[in-house]
């Protein structure tokens, strides 16, 4: 009995992970040149049936934090299945691993291992991780080029297990169930004081995102219309005090108002109603920018 | 013979309106972070089968005006039966109406309802349209989130519309056939004036494109060759006043001359050979920029 | 016998240049507004199999040397068969032609003939080229539209081509074996100097790339580490001068260092680790940038 059910389970876990033909690209090379180009041209070479799509080529360069992020972001709401590869690789040519992760949630991750898998790993849970073979996964003839793993070995992989032409397991060895990780302050409820990090900005409207939720913002007890106390720190200078309302929706409040509310991912979030709180105030984001919000 | 007539109407009216798998995502929220990918995952998840295009994420952030030229500049171009998508959304919680809207020609539009449709319903025309049901056209597990309908809401709904996983009538409850409209200056001729708006700037490369259409131009009674007298108002106050000349092509005339021109929307419009007229006039648009044209 | 070689062999270079539905736009449309949109539309309208991606859309505004640079730099990723679209057209309306060639590589490259094909041509070999016949290649009730080219008869005959709605005989007349060609320094060793032209930034990282091959820079003698004199001349005029390291990666060297190494294309490029080559010494690209290395 209890064999049938672990078989079972392996069953629907390997149904629920199967590779569904999307391969999601992100870097940080921007769409000005081919670079982007050549990487699909490599993946629509391994197999006429891919899906691809962009999460963003627009990460600012070497920002290996908020590559983390913005897969944390949107992988959630893509099929079980779906391959991402993210290309954010100061350390190119260097020791850092090319990995592939399966998270618990069924999405793969294709990319260096260099702290970008940080938030994925923590939110969606390691299922497994394998270490890319560069002998049997890497582009045919393309051993003379030191710099370009981009295309060359993670587009060519992770089209390679988009497209099931080869299975998990045939990326490379086994590794530990761990990630490189990025140190951030965690979200938290003491003394009255709600405490988080502000991982990243609502770039196109200049919101400023926290990464407290619901239940640890709970803690404070207060409800829709209130003022919430707000600082906010660049590691020890303080950047931002001031009073906002705190509101379902901008529209509850005037143009030019500041206000406290719950973003598309359910985070504590700033913001100015027909404003940008960014600017205004010159907050910015990163693991080493922190939030204190009391009543 | 007139039931037949009415079947046979109906018949031709329903295929040439059947959703064809392709939606076409429009918003502000830019390339930069993961707002556009996470509607994108929605939709993937709801069917294999749906082909994604975007028309642009880049209108500048709340301009309605410009979501709704966007949309008539490019719709007719798509075959009848795709499903267009725009979040240009600055009253999101607020009591404007999610709506679905059929056009004439064939094309779905599902947007929230706050002037975005002005110009497709009137150059379109409005077979039906249909307010969202956002009881049954809602992503599951969404309620908790407050802010983000393109993704939960609007995305969600035009997958399930382009993939036939529910027909136009599951949108929800059908309303009268009227938008939301913004004012602005029709194309006329009279007194031997032609008067227009500037709806949009070709931005890359500094054209300026007016609503007057080749007819009503012909008033002027010109040929290309001639020079045509020119004057802009923001509201108001005159930007601009100048003598241009009237070619079919930039190539007609030497590099940094003025011309007014009919763009490939055949719409008049002034540049500047290998040069940016709108930089150098500080000649912009929207609804409340106007043209007047004479001999 | 030698008749069967021919035709096994025409049998073969069939096949191998069959269309495969894909379709890669190139333009300098940017993606603000709906050009590229209205492009993707009609491919769209000629057939639901066409799978589409772009190359990019922000070649600078009438920069003909970028789109052939960017051109070259991407289609041999790209699996033959493949259809590129390139539309960077300064000449629209004038004399220039609009034709298909189809390289011995098996790529398939529409656009105006202004130069944009020099380095494709170049590098991949001229099998055939055909002018398009506007006539039987153009969107059906667009006649009267004077400038969108793009869209009328590039996007619409690149989709009949690339979803064999029509063979590569029916673009038009075949033309000579010979396209419009850009001049520019070639690669070259003499007397101890390797000389060559900068063709592009790499301008994410603020790189500058070379269009000097291994097999020319071998001539210098050097090895990883060695040091190397670098001299930069827009036209006649010097703007750089200095001594670079020779490394295989970036992260051989300490952040901030000057280093010449081998790109993802292999030709030799300058740069700084974790910094911008080309902002800090005012280094730029084209035809007429060129470089002299020296021991």
């Amino acid at each position: 009995m209890r064999y049938l059910l672990t078989y079972l389970l392996s069953t629907i876990l390997t149904v629920a992970s199967a590779q569904n033909n999307i391969l999601v690209f992100q870097s940080d090379f921007g769409l000005k040149d081919g670079a982007v180009a050549a990487m699909k041209g490599v993946a629509a070479g391994v197999s006429g049936e891919i899906k691809m799509y962009d999460l963003t080529h627009e990460i600012p360069a070497y920002n290996i934090w908020e590559a983390a992020y913005r897969l944390m972001q949107t992988a959630p709401y893509w099929p079980a299945g779906t391959v991402f590869v993210s290309v954010v690789d100061p350390g190119v040519g260097t020791t850092r691993k090319s990995v592939v992760l399966l998270t618990k949630s069924g999405h793969y991750f294709v990319t260096p291992d260099n702290g970008t898998l940080t938030l994925v790993a923590e939110q969606l849970g390691i299922q497994e991780i394998r270490e890319i073979d560069e002998v049997n996964n890497r582009r045919k003839n393309s051993q003379a080029s030191y710099t370009f793993h981009g295309r060359d070995v993670y587009a060519y992989t992770a089209a390679r297990l988009a497209s099931k032409t080869i299975s998990f397991e045939k990326v490379g060895p086994k590794l530990p169930a761990k990630v490189e990780s990025i140190a951030y302050q965690k979200a938290s409820f003491t003394d009255g004081k709600v405490k988080g990090t502000i991982p990243i900005l609502d770039i196109q409207y200049g919101n400023v995102w926290t990464n407290i939720d619901r239940e640890t913002f709970s803690g404070l007890g207060v409800k829709t219309g209130d003022k919430l106390q707000v600082s906010v720190f660049d590691g020890q200078k303080k950047v931002y005090e001031g009073r906002v309302t705190y509101v379902n929706t901008f529209g509850d409040v005037p143009e030019g108002q500041d206000v406290g509310y719950f973003n598309s991912l359910l985070n504590f979030s700033l913001g100015i109603n027909m404003g940008n709180f960014s600017e205004k105030y010159k907050v910015y984001s990163g693991s080493e920018w922190n939030i204190i919000v009391t009543k």
